[in-house]
């Protein structure tokens, strides 16, 4: 689903990384027209994510007769042993392209397990989980995407598509309403304005003021429940800062729709998955 | 120290991923004349990495008038509270560049300080904490610099640079023996050799073979041990997989010499940084 | 203002397909320590737009000793006449530029005059004049600014930060209803909703299903003038399609929100200005 | 016929602007197995260019699977209500790739359709309609490629590949027999020379000095008229400046080899395709 | 003179695949604030071309306080000890850049003192020397430029600028005069027209077609004299292949205007030069 | 073998030099649907190296239809006369691709065949030939393969993949000993150390700091047979600086393990291959 020109530009950068010119151990001993099979395997138990990119990276090294059936899809839930997908292709093929393609599935399928235990944590709930702008430098849209496939929803990609006004940006408008106000005249019509609060006073302004989303940033579990009964529904409200499992709950069960973890894109666990080639 | 068209690179592949044409909510409230301080501070305890290449990113957003002073430099310990840096510039400036530049510093001072805490369960021994190939795509260059920052040192950079032998190649070479000298006639003489080997009669026939370094994989403390002895220096000893914090001193009492491990790049926590406008 | 990384690579692709190596005339004729002054002049009235991307040319061709006198700036009124700014540097760099940086500041004037033609005959009405995604290829930054200089807002920036659902998406969903409340499920809550509605039949569907933007897709005045009736302010209408100089303001006067033009970009006469180098 | 790496470069860049990382109304409602026929059909009369170009964006984002039927070709005069062309793929694919096809197809039939609006008013002189290097950054192949296409004929392609003499060079050279004499003794002897004049005395000296084509700069039709006489066959004569419909036709009698035009690619109305997807 | 956008890329890419991440030695061994001179001495004579690319290396790599003094410049002569110029700046930057900036330099400088080898040889005859196509991939801008600097003359830059026929065109055409025809009603007027011949017939064919110029292909010096009598300046003529330094003055007194060679740039010997620290 | 996504960067590059958008003859001139066969044959005696590479150029410009016979392969000796490989598709494609192809594969045939020769001459010696860093911007890794297809050993790739230590290294460092045992506290253990001598008496030294390779810098043929008794089998001994045709084997008798050519990559001559259309 992700823009593919991007999904081949990443891939081709971690093989140049990879790759100066040769291979020297595959490409000394390992003769063009040997052909093997090989699976990959999960190692542990989580949600898949960036299969068909693993993939892909094969069938960039190996424009033809490379082969690939697919057993598990992005979003599946894995269990230690699942075998994902099995290839068939050069060995040269499968030696040059394993490393790189295993960077890739382990880390978005990191960012799709770490999504889905706080989605799972605040089930029931009607909270959101999503993530942030703290994501790892060229990896955006890789991370983005796992981010939905854990089950989580995408906070705004970058700094053009949606306004976050924090107190810098409040300070130079003149105060929450009139730098809301100002805002508002330029931006465009399909672009939402999120403002962020510490306390209940900037709430009640942020609200007068009309903006889509309010951040509620850095408040105890108490007064953001204070909070989503001052707002009643008149704004999305988000949690944001400090928030760890422990806290997960509680913080959902205030009330508020969205809650924003800088953890699941800049803070990764690798997924262990393994590349086995067969006999 | 890291090659400078490359950090310069991947600044621009970050800036571009952040911002599509304008940051709506600084290019129309802030004025481009405003100017304003700020500082980077540690908010938890670790090695710092990258301070030069979180400047870069605002050096790169304004090249004129930008001023920074550094007070920690790559490799300083951070306490909680330290200032790291003092930074001027446009207010615009501080405000487009300070998500990539904290995405940027927090990752590698990440990276830093996985490696410092593993180097630090080792002290006194005589083994190193290496890295591995297992690193974020197109990220290679920050992970490696960090790692040394952090007091570890760098496995071999890519496929390239150094031939590792896994069993594929042995078996398509003709075993451990004859695989090792059919590639030492065609390898360059500035390129090191290591085989993996998953038990003591591998090991044997790998120092028979004459190989620079050999990879104890997944073997036990144990048999680690005899390896060692058994080696008794004609070759460097390298144990992977499967170390965990618990393990770790144990595995470089047994005398190996190098320690690589993947979570140091692949399952990093970001070491949290903040940049502060001062009002 | 616009992503100064994706300014100096649009000024780059240019100064690439505009000399292969040398520019023969220049580099055999002028002398390298030759310098002149030059002057930008209105020569049709209009709106300003791209001064600084224009001068920006200069800089990179000639990254010392170049200088500028910028007299007019972006979104001020230029009449026939009016000096817009002052160049000195060396002749070659004036030479060589030249043609790009007109290329450049003429088609973004030409943006942002077009588009205040409109903003002006629609003026008093509460329609707004917003741009489409009909932009040229690589131009889609520059052209979206132009808008927002001439007076206009910006649409949607492209197909990942606002959601917009034609009758495929419709059919695909089950329906408007079904199809709003599947895609607001998964949808980042920073991300507004624009559903495409060609009756006033559809226009209810829309609004009960509660997205934020009702595109009113070539309808006539009339019907306009009732669907802002039946809105009655619960979402944002945008008239599309066919739109005239002759019906704009009509068009606006029914009370719509946004009218969208996609000439505006996608049919830009190019604004005339000249650069006459000084005796 | 153009370049394909170049082709391929612009459809890419054009994809990367539209699609940051998903197009969320597709990807959220639509399945990927999802197949659709549409159509190309213009929607007014001129001529048709860039067809292979807009098929090209839906084969680089669907590589496998992507069938397309071309009813009419590049030069091809289009009538209201023409059959373009019938394309068969993933809904997906069509959709994500709709705009990009249609903003490059529609802005390259129009460059074609106003060339050739020019050559239909001069049919039957011996002028030609030539473009300048007016073009729009990153898109000049596209551009110069749509006027041979409305039967246009190129003028230099860029700096390095003629040679065109202003009054600066002409200046720094010595005057006109100096400058040229220089020139010539250096440039290659494949490339040509021109020289822009605007008055009769100019023209003899450029007629003395032995360039290939003379550019009568913003001159009166009657001095045109003096000039193509004068000159008698010795040189190229080129109208250029102020051209407008009116008097095209008029300057073509003259009897003046070429009449070269900015506005056929700095001020290019889109000419009205749809893509039409079938039920 | 070369674009100076072309300049820093071709030195960029060089500097990327001389350095992946550090320069070991010289990060571990010499601090960042070490201060060197250095000196460019020539090894051998011939003619200097590239000095300011090879100093552009230093300034990518240090941007603030690199300082040179130049004392030679492109195109002049150099003698054996030679000091062309002597720069100053850190010590990791002089080495970092060594390599690169000297693989630039001399391989220009190669190129440039072949070129004048062979202008020399065939002085005070009518005829220059040109290049050909036939460079290196990359290189075409450095090596094109070099050529003029060693006192030859370009022929054309690429498939775009100028039109040969080889016989497949003529064929594909129709024979010399049907091709010629047709392709000149499409051509632009700035574009030459040159024609491959193998004999006296198919030269006088080529001289009735009226091309611009006439390519001997593979003819002996009689032949070459009989057609320089033959054309009698209608036409300029190239001689082309099989030429070496023996066969070139002999060539070249045959009358004909241009000998081109594609020795020039695809077998070129560096020119030796050194880069010296001083103590 | 190389790095596919490199090969197809640097044919892309070379494809853009040559075509800026048009390759007018051909386009002009050459029906689309014209099919031809063509043949690669060698003019001269030596070692091919390329001929994928070379067809990959066909097969980027038309993905589809392109057929390829290959009769010889990388490694093997050419005759003059020998059909190398014989290609069928569209005949633009084969004008296009011409001579991209013939510059790829001539240039890198010249660089197998020069490391051949030389190889040639040391045959039956314990040492290897092997290249430097002296490489052409931008082709490093084209010219490293094709060293090791000339039957050469490629030394280190870059300043990242293994250390060499100059005198400005050991002076920075505080002498030999303190400068090897201060980088072998830092470098990684794949990475091997050499250090360049200039006599017995630093040869010495360097034995004794225990580094693998010791370069024998331009030492007379006595002197080097001194320094491999001195040596006796502790470190590699390569001999670089001034070496000929004419002192190559005597050299290789002294008993050094590699002799280092610069030549082989910086001075190469083009390997003479023609591509000849058939009837």
């Amino acid at each position: 689903m992700i823009n593919s020109i991007y999904v081949d530009n990443i891939i081709k950068t971690a093989l140049l990384e990879d790759i100066n010119y040769l291979d020297t151990a595959t490409d000394y001993l390992i003769d063009d027209d040997q052909v093997n099979t090989a699976r990959f395997l999960a190692k542990d138990s989580g949600v898949l994510c960036g299969i068909n990119i693993a993939l892909r990276v094969f069938e960039i090294l190996q424009p033809n007769g490379f082969e690939a059936t697919v057993y598990k899809h992005d979003g599946d839930i894995l269990e230690k042993g699942d075998i994902i997908a099995e290839i068939k292709g050069k060995t040269r093929t499968i030696l040059k392209g394993e490393r790189t393609a295993l960077n890739l599935i382990q880390h978005m399928s990191g960012v799709a397990t770490a999504t889905n235990r706080a989605v799972k944590l605040i089930e029931g709930t009607n909270a959101s989980i999503a993530d942030t702008r703290k994501t790892l430098p060229g990896l955006r849209p890789l991370q983005k995407y796992a981010v939905t496939v854990g089950g989580g929803r995408n906070h705004r990609y970058n700094l053009s598509d949606a306004a976050m006004l924090k107190d810098n940006h409040v300070d130079a408008g003149g105060g929450i309403s009139a730098a809301v106000a100002k805002l508002k005249k330029k931006l465009g019509h399909m672009t939402k304005v999120e403002l962020e609060v510490r306390n209940l006073d900037e709430l009640g302004q942020a609200l007068e003021a009309g903006v889509d989303v309010i951040m509620l940033d850095n408040m105890s579990v108490e007064m953001m429940r204070e909070a989503v009964e001052i707002t009643n529904g008149r704004a999305l409200l988000e949690a944001s800062g400090g928030i760890t499992d422990e806290t997960l709950r509680a913080i959902a069960e205030t009330g508020v729709d969205i809650i924003s973890m800088g953890a699941i894109t800049h803070s990764v666990k690798a997924f262990d998955i393994s590349l086995k080639i067969a006999d």
